[in-house]
């Protein structure tokens, strides 16, 4: 019994699946807004020399494992071949304090985070809703996408995104995934005339302009805004809608709001709602008004995640056991 | 390149050296002292009830690896046949966020724990100090004066604790170790008559009292007081005495400090001084005085320790390696 499992991003990435880890995901949420978990702040490191950072993100959902996510982001590695964000997972048994389990998490921070944004949408979006924008076609809008396939019945994907390759890997990938959707690539005006805007990119000065969200009942997942100093969305956007967060100490700090926070124009009050608290008290009223969420991953979303993970290769066989106390 | 380095309980052991250990943890707090590390405070998630807890200890080195201790403490553990106290070290590379280690860190946590009190006697114990005082038999006791006999002359070593057969064994080991020291198993009072006096135990009502210590310089090590409510030296003591914290925010919070903290009568400002700055100043202007030191164990003497075990493991070609993003 003194073995805890390891797996490797391969074995991961075999055993996970978006509709497991959207229901992970959402469940986490409602037991966060009902009050159930533990969830400390994330707490940094800061690498200034190297251009990189690390988080490490405790949390506990009472009846499955504790852990910590150890995250790493340096967005310098793309020229040593080693992706931007690395992560390993350590679960804990409550009972013991036994280490059950150290797995790459850098796949399953990805498709968790795709898996936030399906459930806000499935909250937040209008009924109905068939028309997805994208703004950005990197990795993660593929698992955004995957994850809104699960759900709602999408015929129509506006790109925009000014690298042709990404845009087109991308399409290629939603074509496979399913060929009666319309897919355009166009400009960011006419991306944003949709039911639901997903927005990953990376910059720091807002490309998602107010006139540009013409609907009335536009929902926006806010993804890309992921550190101090970035955002994506025009203040007086944000100023028309409601926010929704996934947890407003992170998102204040780290979010797409938390330029507002600092300039001090935006405060808690303004607020619209938690997501944790929208799944508990299932809160259906923001379906039919502009929304925004500003997700920036919480920890209870890895360990739901990566308990699904272990419990999956425990069944299978899956992963090497190796023994910490021999 | 992609590989890290997985070191289980008996490779850590065949590595570490309280010597090494001793210069490492002297060095971190040197630096601690000087504003030179990254060291967050621990995030706690509590198990009530299962009676335990997990405290994720994040800290970076420059010029060293970053990394995270996981450590749980699970009093009820013994009777299951597991150590109370299980932890795993996470090193990441500071130039890229690559883990390039998990290791065991149970047995790191006690040496360094031991090294801690050995660097706080070597700047704070008078000069040429010969009697140490053991209050608690337990293995703490053992890494304690296994740190004190690589700087101190021990001639005699008081031992205090009803447990007869931890008393024996420490005593057997301390003879094994060094048949040249004088052994005495002794009431507390007595034990409290010393140069260097070690408090090992899990009390939560003080045992050593104010009257018990007579000789004007003695320094204690107060090792005990790990959590709220813990404490095992009276008030008046704590009074009359120059107080070093290895961290203000940890010793009010869960040190030996704590319950007086709590009872509004210790403050910040009656600290005397802190071990990091003591070190970083080679200040040995506590030595003929009466002092404790409220260690509550650093995540960077966590940190220091685990990178020598690293690169002693590289070195010897110890340890498996592991690939987490195959």
């Amino acid at each position: 019994m003194n073995n805890l499992k390891l797996l490797n991003q391969s074995e991961v990435k075999k055993i996970l699946t978006m509709k497991d880890v959207l229901q992970a995901v959402e469940d986490a949420f409602g037991s966060w807004g009902r009050g159930e978990v533990q969830m400390p702040p994330k707490s940094y490191l800061i690498f200034d020399e190297q251009n990189g950072d690390l988080r490490s993100m405790p949390a506990y959902l009472p009846g499955k494992n504790a852990g910590v996510k150890i995250v790493t982001v340096h967005p310098d590695n793309t020229s040593q071949g080693l992706p931007t964000v690395m992560a390993l997972c350590v679960l804990n048994d409550p009972n013991t304090g036994f280490p059950v389990a150290v797995m790459d998490a850098g796949l399953l921070t990805a498709v968790r985070t795709g898996a936030a944004g399906g459930v806000a949408s499935k909250w937040l979006a209008k009924e109905g809703s068939s028309e997805i924008g994208l703004i950005g076609s990197g990795v993660q809008a593929q698992y955004q996408i995957e994850a809104h396939l699960d759900f709602m019945n999408i015929d129509h994907i506006k790109i925009s995104d000014p690298n042709k390759q990404a845009t087109k890997d991308l399409s290629d990938w939603i074509k496979k995934k399913d060929s009666s959707i319309d897919i355009s690539v166009t400009d960011i005006k006419n991306a944003c005339d949709c039911d639901v805007l997903i927005t990953t990119t990376p910059v720091r000065n807002p490309i998602v302009m107010d006139s540009m969200i013409v609907r009335p009942h536009t929902h926006i997942n806010a993804i890309g805004a992921d550190a101090e100093g970035k955002q994506e969305i025009e203040g007086n956007l944000v100023k028309r809608s409601n926010v929704i967060v996934d947890d407003w100490t992170q998102t204040s700090h780290s979010g797409e709001i938390n330029v507002p926070c600092h300039e001090g124009w935006f405060t808690k009050d303004m607020v619209a709602g938690e997501i944790g608290t929208i799944v508990a008290e299932a809160d259906s009223s923001f379906k039919n008004v502009l929304t925004i969420f500003d997700s920036t991953g919480l920890a209870i979303q890895d360990m739901a995640t990566a308990n699904i993970v272990l419990k999956k290769a425990i069944e299978k066989g899956m992963g090497i056991d190796w023994s910490p106390l021999k």
